[in-house]
């Protein structure tokens, strides 16, 4: 463990730093191998699974922290970040999931502990480039890994509500703004960003009528057929055009 | 002043009861004479203007909370409510105004207030029933109004800002989301609901598509013609089929 490591462990188990009461959780999607993906973290010890989060320092802008709590375990920059939903029922903060990861990392802890109290949560919704992450536990996690959408594992507190509430925001939106490319790498053929479509819309899309659609908004470039081994049909490359 | 309010006014001086740090800021809109609206306070004595506002129960959940603040300043029940977006910046929570505002109240206080401190504001819009809404101000604002949204005057802290936002939200929102109905009174013409479309999202819509979208729904049930007087050309009144 190295010293910045262990600081950071006391400051967090202290709180005198952060806003209490409130809390980040964010939801990372990824997209890789034709599947959904989002990044998860589990606790040593009690092997408890969560979103990745955490907390806003008193003079941090809001969207700072969520950057900054996304960079922390992606290793990314300038993230692409949605706010969807503050998640503020009295009866979601349950203690006993946190007593139990506590007591398992000698963290020394009455009821009255700042990190056992009533937590209001603002989710964000991450997209991000899987290729380009580097998934980063911290010292009270051993697991940070991504898993396959359909099929995570039962999370902590109320975060499998709050990852179904992230997809609904993400379908939403993804007709009304230009957000899905954020989850592509940087080359790709109009058949990989279909099936991207196709997998967060979980239904099928008419091809020439989706690439017709996609070339319309005239921010694609393309660049080069794509390397089959000499198929005549090989597909085109294509990337960004503009900053996103 | 009644004992209520003198017991409510203590309470939010003293800040027990209250969640700290977190508020809740409501955008209030209605629609009345072609003019979307807002409603808006002035605080007493200051003459300063802010949206409607509140804060969360230690035990209440906010929503439960959002519903209660937008209630008590407009007399109704039940209303349709959404959470639109959290303004965290830290820079957003100037002392000053608030400072004014507890010394003309003659409301005790040092910089370690809790009403002095960093707020981080939930922003709910509401739709209501403009017919219905009562506006009532509490004991320490004088005036609790509808404004016309073009022109609404200058509001406290980052107030025009959250309306703003709020307004881009709601135009969103329109699309996707049979929620214009709740702007409504009970009986309107379809040439009342194609205004109140035409003013939120500030264009003209083509009158026979505007009519065959919204009849298609199925939401509508047509009641009677408008007594006009005798004319022959006389609308159809129309009301909502189904819960909203």
């Amino acid at each position: 463990m190295t010293r910045n490591h262990q600081a950071e462990k006391e400051s967090v188990a202290q709180g005198g730093n952060y806003m209490h009461g409130l809390a980040i959780d964010a939801v990372i999607f990824g997209f890789h191998d034709h599947q959904l993906k989002v990044l998860l973290m589990q606790y040593k010890k009690t092997g408890l699974f969560t979103l990745p989060g955490g907390f806003i320092y008193k003079k941090e802008n809001l969207n700072d922290a969520a950057q900054r709590v996304v960079s922390e375990r992606t290793g990314l920059e300038n993230i692409y970040l949605e706010q969807f939903y503050v998640f503020g029922d009295y009866g979601r903060s349950d203690p006993k999931p946190m007593k139990a990861i506590m007591t398992a990392n000698g963290i020394a802890h009455d009821d009255s502990h700042w990190l056992l109290q009533r937590f209001v949560s603002i989710g964000y919704y991450a997209l991000v480039d899987f290729t380009k992450v580097i998934p980063m536990p911290d010292i009270i996690f051993d697991g940070c890994d991504w898993y396959d959408l359909p099929g995570i594992p039962q999370l902590m507190q109320d975060h499998n509500s709050i990852v179904k509430k992230a997809l609904t925001a993400l379908r939403n939106d993804l007709d009304n703004k230009l957000i899905a490319f954020n989850l592509m790498p940087e080359e790709f053929t109009l058949g990989d960003l279909q099936i991207l479509y196709e997998t967060i819309l979980d239904k099928k899309l008419l091809r020439p009528a989706f690439q017709r659609k996609i070339l319309s908004l005239g921010i694609l470039e393309r660049i080069a057929k794509k390397w089959t081994g000499g198929a005549h049909k090989a597909p085109y490359l294509y990337r960004f055009s503009k900053p996103l």
